[in-house]
């Protein structure tokens, strides 16, 4: 057991339990009801805590909304960084673009992360600080991360560009675009099958590659010259 | 005088100015408190009629706020859609899409418009029939304006494409997303210049072109092929 003070290991595990508690069922009636028809009588009651210990964790009914909003933000962004770092040392630029853009796609399409999405969007005139918050832990954070992978892979000649995050912020846009417009004003939050999701990220990273790739991407080209090598003419054997 | 009953032009037109004065005010109202937060009691008074004339007009709140919204998209729309049947007999496509991705960036970047377009997003779960007209008679009614264009420069030969709905939204959101998506979530109304907005339109448009034109947006090779025309050698003078 701890020495360190009254609360031991057992006391901080049942407060984080009530915290855990209390945001999940935070998120559900916020989503339910948005932000003004929501009260903090009834998160407590979903959570079947206090409202006093509602207010011990999280001050304010604002401050709540924002540390659930950017906590579920960090959480689901989490798989798209792992790894990222990695990109520049691609072996097949095209196929690992492509699954990147397919996690971005499988991430903000998740039903969950549209209908909070949707909340944000909906409050950012009374809340702008968290719309803000909300931009630059997700879009933005995507943006300045791929930026300097995109920057290395020019070194290394296989991108070209004259602005590293302009050429980030349109590999996001379009791999995510096109089904994310539609369900965030349609409200319906599986308008696309997975199949679908993958095709819109797969195109996306086609239009993207025709524009920054050294080369345009010809699949039969790129597959004739690894077959002969770049030097080699057809003809020319042994 | 008129002899088809006791709406003469002069009642018509009362009629239709109150008309009016309820549509700017309720404009107003919405996008002050929202939906929950704006009474039909309130845009009465705002626009100096009686809550029967509200009614009279609108049948109800929810009529109201429907009929607001969707006039407001089109009225700042129609610029758009002026004149963009000419675009496949275009003599400078370049030239010619940078100027439609101005124009639409224009549009979807007005203040009013966006405060619109976040309230929209925030009811869209209360409201999935109005997110989803606002998604057609937007973006929707944008792409399918385009793609039969972007068809016919296919034939030409200037561009070159599988699917023209797919190209029309890749043009759509690598002309506005960039600072769509910005605005939108952070709730700054005017987060950009008009030259950072038209330098994302041309960058939009260089992108689209080098996945759909038939040659890559060369401006150096173009100049010199204008010059000297199609079929000309350099030294072949008269």
């Amino acid at each position: 057991m701890s020495e360190e003070g009254a609360a031991g290991p057992g006391d901080e595990s049942r407060s984080a339990q009530k915290r855990r508690a209390i945001v999940e069922a935070a998120v559900e009636v916020f989503l339910r009801n948005g932000y003004l028809g929501t009260s903090v009588d009834e998160i407590a009651a979903a959570a079947s805590v206090s409202k006093q210990t509602v207010y011990k964790h999280f001050t304010d009914k604002e401050r709540l909304f924002t540390e659930i909003v950017l906590g579920t933000i960090d959480q689901v962004g989490e798989p798209f960084y792992e790894g990222i770092d990695t990109l520049p040392e691609t072996v097949n630029l095209e196929r690992d673009l492509c699954e990147l853009a397919r996690r971005l796609i499988r991430i903000v399409m998740q039903p969950r992360l549209l209908r909070l999405r949707r909340l944000v969007i909906g409050e950012a005139g009374r809340f702008p600080d968290l719309g803000r918050a909300y931009f630059e832990r997700g879009p933005g954070r995507t943006v300045e991360s791929l930026a300097p992978m995109f920057g290395r892979l020019a070194e290394r000649g296989l991108l070209t560009m004259a602005d590293p995050l302009l050429a980030a912020q349109h590999f996001l846009y379009l791999a995510v675009s096109v089904p994310l417009y539609e369900a965030t004003l349609s409200g319906d939050d599986e308008p696309f099958t997975p199949a679908e999701l993958e095709r819109f990220a797969d195109e996306g990273v086609r239009v993207f590659l025709a524009a920054y790739s050294r080369q345009r991407p010809k699949r039969s080209r790129a597959k004739a010259r690894g077959v002969s090598g770049p030097d080699s003419k057809p003809g020319h054997s042994s």
